[in-house]
């Protein structure tokens, strides 16, 4: 590994001194060196380790609680202090929103994404989800499919919907991504669903794309669920364009 | 909307005050009330209008700042104060190399996803990528053909490599999804790679497949590249098993 000492604490070069704790700490996590469950050295020890004052450390650890990364624990003892904690699916979810929401990234780009991970999802789902996963979808769908439901309540549904079978699908990682791109394209597709002066046409093909869906999830046809989902896709990006 | 006043700052209800004030920044960010450039209001005006205390806001702020959301910038009147920032695409794989080192997501997870990611930026490269792409990928070959490059340096151009595929893609969003899950393995592929004993066998199958993908790109052939970088990945994955 070169010069990465990856079970030291040495000395860092000046910056900003809490941007490089918080680094330290992330290579050590990164390369496993620290996991889920294990403690931080004592501030003041850190503090001497990496030659930086115990502000910077604090500060550090702070910025590091506020992603989720660390969690402090009071009581005594070996029980008490900073450790490492299991980042959840939902802080991934918050830091993509804002990704997407402060990045910018081309409407092209994120419907190519949303493409791939739950394409490859639905597939999977196909293959090895149990027919329970199923019958929740269907109940969503069901949901939407009330004729008197708002613009809100159907976005919402959809979400959960779009979210329900990536999960279906097994895989955390992929599932954990495409839930984040449907969260952040939350209000953005509100307020396209809002302005959508053609609605009752679009929730009728809507809502017939869903059940071709949930047909073909239930008749185990992988190929095909994943390009039902790639046009369902498509259409809603050309039928409820975002700003 | 409903109850959520998107333009607003409506006191909050009580809980750890500085998460309620991170929340509510990011929720402002993701429903586009706050964009790249904007300020945030006063410490003391903000402090005020959510009804929490201004060390609440402070620490908020920092958290942001950590993250990369919020910049401080310094100077005299309406130059001066908090920013929201534009998310450096960085930043997503800093998040996401975390993500997958603590979520301890199975490896199975995260081959799938690769290839979800990888093989869409693939064909699209091959579609719409010019040929100054395709020979910086090339180098990238050279430097991993070199007869006596060390598992590190091999590892870090194969990095080099397969983000500069999911790059020439031309979606920023796959790329920046993909490259932080390379990122996330870079660590343990080297593991995986130093402990290889047939490494000389493996290589040598690695520099022919990398060849192949590039032929496929020059090509143009989008299904031909899908196809290889899915099978690629797969077989790295069974001979550099992770840990």
């Amino acid at each position: 590994m070169g010069e990465n000492d990856t079970t030291g604490w040495d000395p860092l070069p000046r910056s900003r001194a809490y941007e490089l704790v918080v680094q330290a700490i992330e290579d050590r996590i990164a390369n496993g060196s620290l996991r889920v469950g294990d403690p931080l050295p004592p501030e003041r020890e850190l503090a001497s380790r990496l030659e930086v004052s115990r502000a910077g450390v604090r500060e550090a650890v702070r910025v590091l609680e506020g992603q989720g990364v660390l969690r402090a624990r009071v009581g005594s003892g070996s029980e008490a202090g900073t450790f490492v904690a299991a980042l959840p699916d939902e802080a991934l979810t918050r830091f993509l929103r804002l990704h997407v929401a402060l990045s910018n990234f081309p409407v092209a780009d994120v419907v190519a994404s949303r493409i791939a991970l739950e394409s490859t999802a639905a597939a999977s789902a196909a293959l090895h989800a149990g027919t329970d996963a199923f019958d929740e979808i269907e109940v969503l769908l069901e949901v939407m499919e009330q004729p008197d439901i708002s613009r809100e309540d159907f976005n919402d549904a959809d979400a959960r919907f779009h979210i329900a079978i990536a999960q279906a699908g097994g895989n955390r990682l992929a599932a954990s991504l495409a839930t984040a791109i449907r969260g952040a394209l939350r209000e953005p597709l509100l307020r396209a669903i809002v302005s959508a002066s053609d609605w009752d046409d679009v929730v009728t093909l809507l809502r017939r794309q869903h059940r071709e869906i949930l047909a073909a999830l239930r008749a185990r046809d992988a190929a095909g669920v994943a390009d039902l989902i790639a046009r369902h896709i498509r259409y809603s990006a050309d039928v409820l364009p975002l700003d």
